[in-house]
């Protein structure tokens, strides 16, 4: 297939981040070709000058660079596959949340039909996309990203972050991660105010001094797990489960679901049967994977006693 | 029970927290009477010059104020009820975290003796007591509370939230609830990085990202749980859905538990089955309380779709 371009960027899928995307790139004076299961909601692009093709492979062909903003990767590669030999010499930049793991064999069937592919991930909102406070994580061969980044700063802010395909997903899924299960905190938490009597307001001003005590924590925790050093606590495991059953206990008597507090709970008595009891909570590290309840540092579960008066 | 006190603060209890309150108290002028099931832990402090009771109900009767540090309010509930008469015309201050319903029976214990109650919550660490950076929350009657407020402004700045007894203990959970559920998302999402090859200080300044953009999804949350505004979403909960899926495939993929996000995939489904696909993650704090899967503001379990155009 070598068709020539007639555009410079091609978006595949326009949900809210796609229109963005087109939109940012029209502004931006690039010619776009895009292409939607639904055809309807390209109209309003089209009318702003965006050009449309009659399938994905026809979309594919029509520039260089093909940006993918789909539900995930299941749904990419179905379409990627319909665009087939179209995908020959052309720059694939997939845009989709998901899996490392996805992100990989997605990479396998681009360059299987000759193309070459990015995996991204994009860290903002919609709303973010034509700024430079927007931010995209991505993967893949450097002098591919040096292509295509001229195209990706009209958009966003990109980072390359090494050329193992998943390495985008994977930085990706960790801070989605630590995004969800905060908002998911925060809200059970506001939920448990608010069945004790205190308005959502009420319990902000207090929240926001939980927050602001976690940049010295977030640093804490991180050089924790990077070095092991769990044992000079700011406050001990067991302390941390006394914590915890009482959390659980006024969860359960104002009838409030407490998985996460539950879930949590056992890891930190799995933390505390391996031994660990008197240690950070950063330890938990070692038991939420399966199979690495004891730590590489000592292979009888539990630290060399001797290790402490030597540091 | 009307015997004269000998000093002007007990302190019953002696673990870090009751050791730092002493230190603090003795620092600042006062005299100390202390007691705590294990006599070998007060030594050190009657060095300083605290002095030892020799039970629970000396200590009580040695001075007007009694501060209480002890693991849980069942362990308080024993050591004050051996206190017994002695309780009479003193005031007790528990500085124990508990859930709201044991601060209620622990104030009723207090009273039934002819004492008065004061339960408290200290929100900051050991090492902050004596300073005003410490706060403890206080719920109680406000003439009490007036009268200890000199004592306790020499080891944090106190903060009364009502004469409802559980009040600050409810704070505490919600509050604590917020802190253990961050920490354990920051630390779930740590151990998937390091599980995909990323270090914890590679991961850290892009977790500081997500940190930072917190502030103002606090805010909008707390606004949208407070004025029940759920249908208007940055992102859905059909999106929301999509990308916890795919957090549980990469956790699960890399062996790690998934407990906390499998807890809060169900509860989005809840909302989803309810109806709420295309509302805000907040509508959850009506799924996450058992039987309150309907908002308030609609009985058929669907909101009013003529409500959307009356804004």
């Amino acid at each position: 297939m070598s068709e020539t371009a007639r555009t410079t960027v091609t978006v595949l899928g326009l949900g809210p981040m796609g229109r963005a995307l087109v939109h940012a790139l029209l502004d931006a004076g690039e010619t776009v070709t895009v292409w939607n299961r639904t055809p309807s909601r390209a109209e309003p692009l089209l009318r702003q000058g965006a050009r449309w093709a009659a399938s994905a492979g026809e979309a594919v062909a029509s520039s260089p660079v093909t940006l993918v903003t789909v539900v995930d990767h299941d749904a990419a590669d179905a379409i990627l596959s319909t665009a087939g030999p179209a995908l020959e010499d052309r720059t694939v930049v997939g845009l989709t949340s998901d899996t490392p793991g996805r992100a990989r064999t997605t990479a396998e069937l681009i360059t299987a039909h000759g193309g070459h592919y990015l995996d991204g991930a994009i860290l903002t909102p919609a709303y973010t996309i034509g700024t430079s406070s927007a931010s995209i994580l991505l993967s893949g061969r450097e002098e591919l990203f040096t292509t295509v980044r001229p195209l990706l700063r009209k958009l966003a802010t990109p980072t390359l972050l090494g050329d193992e395909p998943g390495r985008a997903a994977a930085f990706d899924v960790a801070l989605l991660d630590l995004f969800w299960t905060t908002m998911s905190g925060y809200l059970h938490a506001m939920t448990l105010a608010r069945a004790e009597g205190i308005a959502p307001n009420e319990f902000l001003p207090f929240a926001h001094g939980i927050r602001e005590i976690l940049p010295a924590i977030f640093d804490d925790l991180a050089d924790r797990v990077e070095h092991g050093r769990h044992d000079d606590p700011t406050s001990t495991l067991d302390s941390v489960r006394s914590s915890l059953t009482h959390l659980v206990s006024a969860s359960q008597d104002r009838g409030l679901d407490s998985a996460a507090l539950d879930g949590l709970l056992r890891r930190v008595r799995d933390a505390e049967q391996a031994g660990y009891g008197q240690d950070e909570i950063s330890r938990i590290t070692d038991t939420l994977q399966h199979g690495r309840t004891a730590p590489a540092s000592s292979p009888t579960g539990r630290r060399d006693p001797t290790a402490v008066s030597s540091r």
